[in-house]
């Protein structure tokens, strides 16, 4: 859909999702340049067949992937745009409001620059966690600046294509809204969810079964990095949350009173609740293909 | 482990569970009469090889299987013994210290009667539904009364096993507090999550992944079943949601002031879910085969 022309690709940041998208563009053929602040990562990621470490005197690339936690992206970014790195730049931070505005305040060029987010993650982290198929069929939302041309967006979608992901473009602050409500909100709920087990006896946890399991698969994950993607979109994430607690607070009412009323708030949630994951499930992947539009 | 001495059971409703039952005991070999107020649901289970229709002059069985809802089991509990259908009866619904009150209330026989629940579920409903392996390896909770003697319970621990799942016997209040906080506040926590998807627009759907439909995959459920159940546990399932309500208005309130003590109440949220959320994977399904225990 969008011919990728790319040869030269480097990652920065040797992460799980950096070094699965160095894995995915390896697998399509392009030659991809590993860094990162930790030399025995690069190594790792070196090991899983990612690529090779970037070097001093290596040519510009086509794209080069900033893959480093949300709040140092800006810095990473305006660092490498001054060293040439490459001819264009994307990143692939989970808000993208924020570091559009720390890129701005940074100075960075964003006629070069393609703020990204690819939907796809593992609960496990590091460079050995990596996979070369984490994006395949997934959506990747691509946020171009009003100052960033055509030319530099349809390479990164080359880039996305590459790794068997769809591109989606939408602006920085409806894609924060909607991550704060298909991701962020749904991760804290879920370790709201699972902090309960925390001291949980034996007793309690002999009746666990799948639908506890799935509940709470996304509670996983490294506190620090969730903290930083959260702050950046802090009052998205609230006011989804506050909605949660809401609708969960009613429902509480109405269990401690089980009049009509009670009984009747409880059916309406049960009824939306049945309406919104029939929507979830029906978006999923298949109204999906149709969506992925870029301007021309 | 409690070799099953079964030769027949009836199995009263032919919902997606009861008919289950049906199947898993048909596979062990066991005879299986089927009821249900509607003849149509029982001539589809019969079409699914789940047993043939109860007959008049059928000889009593050895377990009569309640599968009807939460709310309707203790009168079924009373015509079926007054009518003398089986030497022992047991139900499968997920409350348990009200179901018995009502029993109590209804002038049961509490020698002849153990109270049980099957931790397994779909999200599909109705015989067509049914599959034999639904309850294998799962945890089936039995709550005998303490007027119920050990023989009944071990027929009904033999039928637990013939359906490949094992018996758990605990306290039916204790039942009721671990499943409100494993199955029953969980599914609301996923209905207040999957209703703001309600009303959702193409833009909130198009990134959704699979961690939001992992997160609100059990927000699926007969509506009016599920009030059944939440209003017969309707306390302990409050006190679960008062919880995770307190937990996620901390959350909010932690995002919209990002002061340093904010910074750590999320923090702490997280390092708890992640610690929860390894207590109920660790637990299942390995842990469970040790406290499978009866008493002798």
């Amino acid at each position: 859909m969008y011919p990728s022309t790319l040869h030269r690709v480097s990652v920065l940041g040797s992460g799980v999702i950096g070094t699965s998208i160095a894995l995915a563009l390896r697998r399509a053929g392009i030659r991809v340049a590993l860094s990162d602040r930790d030399g025995d990562v690069v190594a790792k990621a070196e090991l899983m067949g990612a690529g090779v470490a970037l070097a001093p005197d290596d040519p510009p690339a086509d794209v080069v992937v900033i893959a480093t936690p949300p709040s140092t992206v800006a810095a990473v970014l305006r660092e490498a745009q001054a060293r040439g790195l490459g001819a264009v730049y994307t990143d692939v931070a989970s808000t993208k409001a924020r570091i559009v505005a720390d890129a701005e305040f940074a100075g960075c060029d964003f006629t070069t620059y393609v703020p990204g987010h690819p939907m796809a993650g593992r609960e496990l982290s590091g460079p050995f966690a990596a996979r070369a198929d984490l994006f395949t069929g997934r959506p990747w939302a691509l946020c171009p600046h009003p100052l960033t041309p055509a030319g530099p967006l349809h390479t990164v979608a080359g880039l996305v294509a590459a790794c068997g992901a769809e591109p989606q473009v939408l602006a920085a602050s409806t894609h924060d809204r909607v991550v704060a409500a298909v991701s962020h909100a749904p991760h804290l709920v879920a370790a709201a969810l699972a902090a309960g087990f925390a001291g949980a006896d034996e007793t309690m946890l002999s009746l666990v079964g799948r639908g506890l399991q799935d509940a709470t698969r996304i509670a996983t994950g490294d506190p620090a990095l969730w903290c930083d993607i959260l702050e950046q979109n802090a009052d998205a994430v609230a006011a989804v949350l506050e909605t949660v607690v809401r609708e969960l607070s009613q429902a509480a009412h109405a269990l401690r009173s089980l009049d009509h009323a009670g009984s009747g708030a409880l059916a309406d949630l049960l009824v939306r609740g049945n309406r919104g994951r029939d929507r979830i499930v029906d978006t999923w992947p298949s109204r999906r293909v149709e969506k992925a539009s870029l301007p021309a």
